[in-house]
């Protein structure tokens, strides 16, 4: 998703996200009119995105890659558009875009909102089916499963949805769209109100984590990736772009050790590419780092380190098994993972 | 000093500091014109500021108190003044001038230059004496001993100056000014040299410090004192607002327990406000913050842990004695200190 095309605004100074979406639903029965299929979705991302990121994983996770390939987008993008600028020629080779907007208005010639990442693209007519990041993951969960790879886990547990649910709109209202309310505050008085209500609930996190290796449990689930893609841009953007600075995430511990423990497992930090965060948002937000430059910092070597977590559990996958290698062509580029940008 | 009237600019993108001041010197001699005598000057600075707060420490730690007074600026500035608006009525209860500029158009009614903290004022004329920071501190040193408290320590010993002014040039070069360097690049390519050149300086220090309790040794010097203004606000301002991020002060061992030795020394964190210091950087600088917001962390608390750094040595002032409680008047308000502003 993108905050400067989101149709997103303020309402008495305090940050409010646009949550309308295409948000037709891809299903397994096809009763939606978009039935799964091998081969005939593209799900196009951004790697700075955090909400993009988390279809990633999932896809990753379940093995979707070889029924749904995957389309990026550079990390930066005008006022209009995500573009296709990684690419040879600046297009996308399967869609032949060179913005992502001509996917949305192959969808509908009149689209005026949003043009966001992630979007799920049918690529016969090029035409985005789905915008709606929450459910385009929930979706590949429970309406793919033919497709899942053999050891795919359960990420959305029948018998966890309600406490799952509970847990995933609290980590979204307060965490993943918190760090936002904080860096896009109007005014000091709801800065300080967003700031307040973020480290709420990252003392709550910090306490929930403390004997659960996960957030429902011994096992990975959906709510651990929502999590996961706030806390990995925490110390590189949010805690001094977005003004998120009680602590560095490296300074909670059971936050930082929960979060390095995803880190290290295939799927999680394999997904990250800590340059193309830093500049999307340095660089995208003009409005608050008018100079654009980029911070050299900080030190990522660290989500490395040895995280101890297995002592509270040793079975992420539950019954499963971890993902392979990443697909040939989605590796995040040599020196873009964690102590590459670092200085020493 | 301020950085916004100062005079400071940019050449090939990397910033300048202008260091052209009035530079006059009080002496004990008089040669100067401009004698030692108790009750004559008045020295104006703003807690805000690191250049000002060296003078502010200095003093104290010499016992300068009850013979040179001292006038403190808000801790913003429009682009011609620092204000007296802390004080009742907006003016400074001995020069009666609300505007410190009124003191540098009383020296020189064609002063164009910076008008900066800390300034020395002659209280008769009401006119500022110098405003050259360097050598305002070392002449309080040498110039001003005949008022030196009992126990004041030499904090510019002669057997110890060749060396000291090396130090203290390269921590001035380096680091003192660095961090600005860093914060006011007119580029990437020059925010980048800056980054390096400071993170450079600072693995120097964490090495020099690792087997010596101060710089210079066994005891606290006028290196120090340069030294631990930037430290002060490294995590508070620099690290987010100027874009120096590879780690936190907190984040080098070496460095962090020395700064919370200084802290913790009488003259060194009794005289450090938080969040002066925070309103001055991110409401002056609207260039780098444009929404004026300021930070409500980071949390501060850290600064009173324990150092262990006493096993180096435990005579940090020599023959000498620390300094007595802050004098009536000048102490830094309740909840101004370390983990008065912490959110938990």
């Amino acid at each position: 998703m993108s905050e400067d095309t989101s149709g997103s605004g303020y309402v008495e100074s305090e940050y409010r996200r646009d949550s309308k979406y295409l948000s037709d639903r891809i299903t397994a029965d096809g009763s939606s009119g978009w039935p799964v299929e091998p081969g005939r979705y593209r799900l196009v991302i951004a790697r700075a995105c955090p909400w993009a990121n988390r279809s990633v994983i999932v896809r990753r996770l379940l093995g979707l890659e070889p029924v749904i390939s995957m389309g990026m987008c550079g990390p930066t993008h005008d006022e209009r558009s995500w573009t296709f600028d990684l690419d040879p020629g600046g297009r996308d080779p399967v869609l032949g875009y060179e913005r992502l907007q001509q996917a949305f208005l192959a969808r509908d010639p009149q689209y005026s909102r949003g043009i966001t990442v992630p979007a799920m693209v049918d690529v016969p007519s090029g035409a985005v089916v789905t915008n709606d990041f929450p459910q385009i993951t929930l979706d590949l969960s429970t309406q793919w499963t033919a497709y899942h790879r053999e050891g795919a886990p359960d990420l959305y547990p029948e018998h966890l949805r309600d406490e799952m649910d509970e847990v995933m709109e609290r980590v979204y209202t307060e965490v993943n769209n918190g760090v936002y309310r904080c860096g896009f505050s109007g005014s000091q008085r709801a800065y300080d109100k967003a700031y307040e209500r973020l480290f709420t609930a990252l003392d709550w996190l910090e306490e929930r984590l403390e004997h659960r290796r996960f957030l429902m449990g011994g096992q990975i689930t959906e709510a651990d990736v929502r999590l996961f893609t706030t806390l990995a841009r925490f110390d590189t953007v949010y805690h001094g772009h977005f003004k998120c600075n009680r602590q560095k995430l490296s300074e909670m511990p059971v936050l930082w050790a929960y979060a390095r423990d995803l880190f290290q497992t295939p799927g999680f930090g394999d997904t990250i590419d800590f340059p193309q965060i830093k500049e999307h948002y340095y660089v995208v937000h003009a409005d608050i780092n008018p100079t654009q430059i980029i911070p050299a910092g900080p030190d990522t070597s660290g989500w490395l380190m040895p995280h101890g977590r297995d002592q509270l559990g040793d079975r992420p996958f539950g019954e499963g098994t971890p993902p392979g290698p990443v697909v040939a062509g989605e590796e995040v580029p040599a020196g873009h993972g964690p102590g590459g940008i670092a200085h020493r």
